[in-house]
């Protein structure tokens, strides 16, 4: 029994398995998780606050007025909309209280600036971080002049900001990622543009947060269709990459 | 052996199986659709176009100068975003094209006023309507004099009309529904709403579509929180009611 034989029996297996529970197919994700050597999760829990955090990708035009915890708009259309309303169904019995506050052309420092009224103050339990791409890209488009030390500095000081108003938060931290060849992304952000890859993870393992590998999920994906299935411009993910992401981040807690 | 510790013992073996792949507890969706004889399913393939169709629920917010189909934008914030993102995500090797049409206030003679461009000009392969809440509910807030046999009339009309011009088109119909004792839902509504509910069930017969038992499933996710946690109005789902919509809405078809 060769290779091919063996990996097309195991894709079957997993599509009837998935499709007995009428559910997504979750090998492609799996497999993304699978080198990650923790296996750590986030347990949900009675009463947890559990806030979004991020750049236009977590934003996906939610409406910033609607400050209330679940609401759909206060959402907007991405990811974070995704994962939440999975969060609020499976934990409907948990009294949840689930926030996202993404703004679009974030990079940490900017995060930093609004850390008090964005985070701090809403008491999370569980904060899930994704920020980083702008970080890297805005140093090509628009003379931000910041660095991967910035990033690293300005990253680490905001977790332990966090951690010492907040002893008991959990992080969750997501990998930049970018899909190469398509409109925005480029030649020009290679190799820099791994090192805000590799200091995510880094300062994920420094504060023990579970770490979601978002480029191995996204550079997986493309077994099954194009890039620009899952991303229209390189970063931002289109709707199928929506409930791609959403489906990793879900990986990460046990609800 | 018990009753009470064998239904423990297999919701703890339902939870732990779908717990093992990251994704929600199906239990209580498929409870809802156990009573539904027929188990037909629609088959997704390749090329084909999905359409969602509705009122307030099924529009959420979408944005209506966006007319590309798979643009989150485009699909606002409610059960067929998230089901949209699912479809596109699981069916990434399948070229679907999928749109929401969807507009808050309609009942279905306003579906039928727009049906030549939201609807039959896309040439949808598969169309998913739900319709029918504001056809009962305007009666009692907006002097609406339609009564249960125009509902049944142009709800039959609308669908032969479609079938003349979409000779292979699939249906799916999901019920109305409401939550009695949340705000804009009280005795009033009762037993006059029940016959849309049975209506639609009975068009959806008629016609070989695949029935969306809704009301069962609002009722049912009322054993694990209250009812105004799946709906603040009775009407309108909440984020978490959304992806209870989204999850049934899904148990419809096999990508």
């Amino acid at each position: 029994m060769n290779n091919k034989n063996n990996s097309r029996r195991s894709f079957i297996k997993n599509t009837s398995l998935a499709g007995a529970f009428g559910l997504s197919i979750p090998s492609l994700v799996s497999t993304a998780f699978a080198a990650e050597k923790s296996g750590k999760k986030v347990r949900i829990q009675k009463d947890d606050v559990i806030l979004f955090q991020g750049d236009s990708i977590t934003d996906s035009g939610r409406r910033k007025e609607e400050l209330n915890p679940n609401v759909a708009s206060a959402f907007g259309n991405g990811y974070a909309l995704i994962a939440a309303s999975e969060l609020l169904h499976r934990g409907a019995d948990k009294n949840l209280k689930v926030y996202n506050k993404g703004i679009s052309g974030n990079k940490v420092y900017q995060l930093a600036e609004r850390w008090q009224k964005d985070c701090l103050d809403l008491k999370p339990t569980v904060v899930s971080i994704h920020i980083g791409v702008n970080d890297f890209w805005h140093t090509l488009t628009s003379k931000y002049t910041g660095t991967i030390k910035t990033y690293k500095d300005d990253y680490t000081a905001l977790l332990n900001r966090t951690k010492e108003q907040l002893p008991e938060v959990q992080f969750i931290i997501g990998e930049p990622f970018a899909v190469t060849g398509i409109k925005s992304v480029d030649e020009k952000w290679y190799p820099a543009f791994n090192d805000y890859r590799a200091a995510a993870r880094e300062i994920a393992n420094q504060f023990d947060a579970v770490f979601i590998p978002y480029q191995t999920v996204f550079d997986k994906a493309q077994q099954t269709a194009p890039g620009v299935y899952w991303t229209h411009d390189g970063v931002h993910p289109s709707l199928a990459g929506a409930r791609l992401m959403a489906e990793a981040w879900l990986q990460t807690v046990k609800v």
